[in-house]
């Protein structure tokens, strides 16, 4: 285990402390995260369902050095077919399973509701995943909210408190149930035991929700067991985050707003009786990445130009304060158009898109900037990536990020050919992998069972 | 679709049809079925764990034209670890999704209870494996019955007819999930839809025990859907195999037995409406080859070797009828211990162990003969083999065999280097792969979605 670096520098204060950001890649229906991804030429027009396509984006990324891919899902058809695919892989673990098969080195982190599936199963499929692997699988623990979801299972959903009660049973069972083929049972002696049965034995819990006996019959994976992933949330999911994630990954949209999280987080982690380096933040951010600026904002716009940008272009205008529609799409504001620009200051969006107009960019070119998208885009140089990534870990707003791509068929290459150089000249990413497990390219402490602290507290009477 | 044989044949006898017969391998540990396999020299002993060793052994079974890889599992901890490892793999779909990536041709057929994944869960992990691998996915639908299992769920067995209720409901919904996004939803046309969602449609569909609303977003793979395979079995669960399963797996004993079975599966199907040609019938059976009786009974003796062998030995002597212990487990029996056997003519076994023991073969000579294996056993030479399977498959007690051995480090390669070609050049197996996907592999019509048959019938009001 590559537990050095972390004993080494824990004496630092929390949020300047990394030498090295983590770097993740997440991946979703093979495409990219623009809805006409799918619609450029060079697309494969299979890929949501063609295996070599991810398999492709894995290598990628682990040719770049990323720590992790990571597999969010919907356990429901979201959006319109008519108009682009599903934005989510077919299913987390199966496809991980077979890039396991695939790649060597990089860390696979994919998405599983607590809400559905039996702890036993759960706990199960990843540690399979974990053992397939030698050591790389991640666990991305979310409760479902959506009706639409539950719909899929025909129910209801539950109050929120429920949801998490939940959910603490799962964590708590799967973590006992990965743990319960002790390390002490030992390795096969072809003269003695297979495995000493005095140390693979019963969990026995039973919730209120769900239940298992035990033991699991699968020995300890190279990293022991698979690492635990939640999404930054607050109340029940901050706490919850606090007990168990060894990796939180959130969608701020500010270095300000990330810090914030970043130390509720910290806060959390201490409230459960955890060390707070424990939990590592990671934040998504998006990227199209050209030789030039210009190349980039051109490559962005081949994609909205296959996409209807009427509604876009209304939505920009309204945001921007103007009057009147935008009639000419590809001239820059005009002088009296400017002089009735308003920048909404609780909104980063609206800051950076009047800031943008004022520079002279068009209109068009403020929306291939990737104002409106979900989380903050950079659209631009390898430099200018660079120094995004730069700031915000430097600022300690987080860890690492999670980088997502317009499109996936040449995102992932340029991100890995074009910023990760960079980040490694000004030794901001480590070159290569040090250690072989995700739980050495994230440098978490070992773990393998349920957590003793959390094990030993009580914990809201969920077990 | 190969569908060209079937109809040309389909007027002939139900029994005597097939002019190739179906070979699976099934898989579990693997180490080997004999509980001494893992104690071999030649055995890695991280093997339980090491993917690439189930690997090696789905690529011999390719190499030698096998139709598929079953792989069934045990929801809780069998058998005393301290003797041999557990008899099952880790993770049937996990391990499966990883051998995909591995193979191109062989078909994946995994086991997954009814009793506990949610029909939706189970609908989009098999339909994502057949989607991944091409088309060669397929499901073994059990229900659970072992209190040991639901105990690992935090539950306790229902009635048998409860079962059964939650099998109905569960294969039909994942059917009718698998078939949600229809075929006429098209192809994705970069100038125009990616696919038409007039034909993605929910199912909506609610059970008593399960329910889905649909749709499921993953477009048909290249055989469609997966093959559904379930055990033979009587009562309600023959019911089930006749109304859903494609392929049933049983363990008969005898070629009478078999042909029984067999006969009363097809009844079932006529009974659900369907044509008993749709359901192919397979059997277990186990192999040690050599190229002589001698090697291939010593063979079976080294692992016997690393074995207590008293037990079996002392189950040996009273299954003959002997009133002593053996005590020259070497010698062939005395003309007095002879004098003294009796077989139990209800009993293949104890026909077959009387036969052996006059033949002159010793006590420990009989045991390498594998006569307490739960299903008949061939040690022996590769015509012997082949004899074997020519006589059950020509007299019409099976279409195809699940071929199972002591040793999978080195027995699916005897029986694919030795066994295979004189199959082959008797007529009996086909010399390579004819189609692309397992329904190709095991001339089985096309089905999408829930056979219309069974959506129109009443299912005792399961749905």
């Amino acid at each position: 285990m590559n537990n050095v670096k972390k004993s080494e520098s824990s004496a630092g204060k929390p949020e300047t402390k990394n030498k090295h950001m983590i770097l993740g890649a997440v991946l979703g229906n093979n495409f990219g995260s623009h809805p006409a991804a799918w619609r450029m030429p060079h697309a494969d027009l299979g890929s949501y369902t063609n295996i070599d396509a991810i398999v492709k984006q894995a290598r990628s990324a682990e040719r770049g050095g990323m720590q992790f891919l990571f597999l969010p899902e919907r356990l429901f058809l979201q959006g319109d077919l008519s108009k682009a695919p599903p934005l989510f892989n077919i299913d987390p673990i199966i496809t991980l399973s077979a890039v396991a098969q695939a790649t060597e080195k990089i860390g696979l982190m994919g998405t599983a509701s607590t809400s559905f599936t039996e702890p036993y199963l759960l706990a199960r499929q990843f540690k399979a995943l974990d053992v397939i692997s030698r050591g790389r699988a991640g666990w991305n623990a979310v409760p479902s909210y959506e009706p639409v979801a539950f719909a899929n299972f025909g129910k209801v959903p539950p109050l929120r408190e429920n949801k998490y009660e939940r959910l603490h049973e799962v964590v708590q069972i799967v973590q006992a149930l990965w743990g319960s083929w002790g390390y002490e049972a030992g390795r096969p002696d072809p003269n003695g035991m297979f495995a000493d049965p005095a140390h693979i034995r019963p969990i026995d819990l039973q919730g209120k929700h769900v239940g298992a006996r035990g033991p699991l019959p699968i020995p300890p994976s190279e990293q022991g067991q698979p690492v635990i992933m939640m999404p930054a949330s607050s109340g029940y999911g901050l706490q919850a985050a606090g007990m168990y994630a060894n990796v939180v990954v959130g969608m701020p949209s500010t270095i300000q707003e990330s810090r914030a999280i970043r130390r509720a987080l910290q806060e959390a982690a201490v409230q459960a009786g955890r060390d707070p380096e424990e939990i590592k933040f990671v934040v998504f951010a998006g990227f199209t990445v050209g030789e030039t600026k210009r190349k980039a904002l051109d490559a962005r716009r081949a994609l909205d130009d296959r996409t209807d940008i009427r509604g876009p272009l209304s939505h920009l205008g309204a945001y921007l304060g103007l009057r009147e529609e935008i009639a000419l799409p590809d001239a820059p504001l005009t002088a009296a158009q400017l002089a009735s620009v308003r920048a909404n200051p609780q909104d980063a969006r609206s800051i950076l898109a009047v800031k943008l107009a004022k520079a002279g960019w068009s209109p068009r070119d403020i929306l291939a900037h990737g104002v409106f998208e979900a989380t903050p885009t950079i659209v631009g140089t390898a430099e200018e990536a660079a120094d995004y990534l730069q700031e915000w870990f430097e600022a300690g707003a987080a860890d690492g990020f999670v980088t997502n791509f317009d499109d996936f068929h040449t995102g992932i290459d340029e991100f890995v050919d074009r910023v990760v150089p960079v980040l490694r000249e000004r030794g901001l990413f480590l070159d290569g992998y040090e250690g072989k497990t995700l739980r050495d390219h994230l440098s978490l402490p070992e773990q393998y069972g349920l957590d003793p602290r959390i094990a030993n507290e009580s914990t809201g009477g969920a077990l």
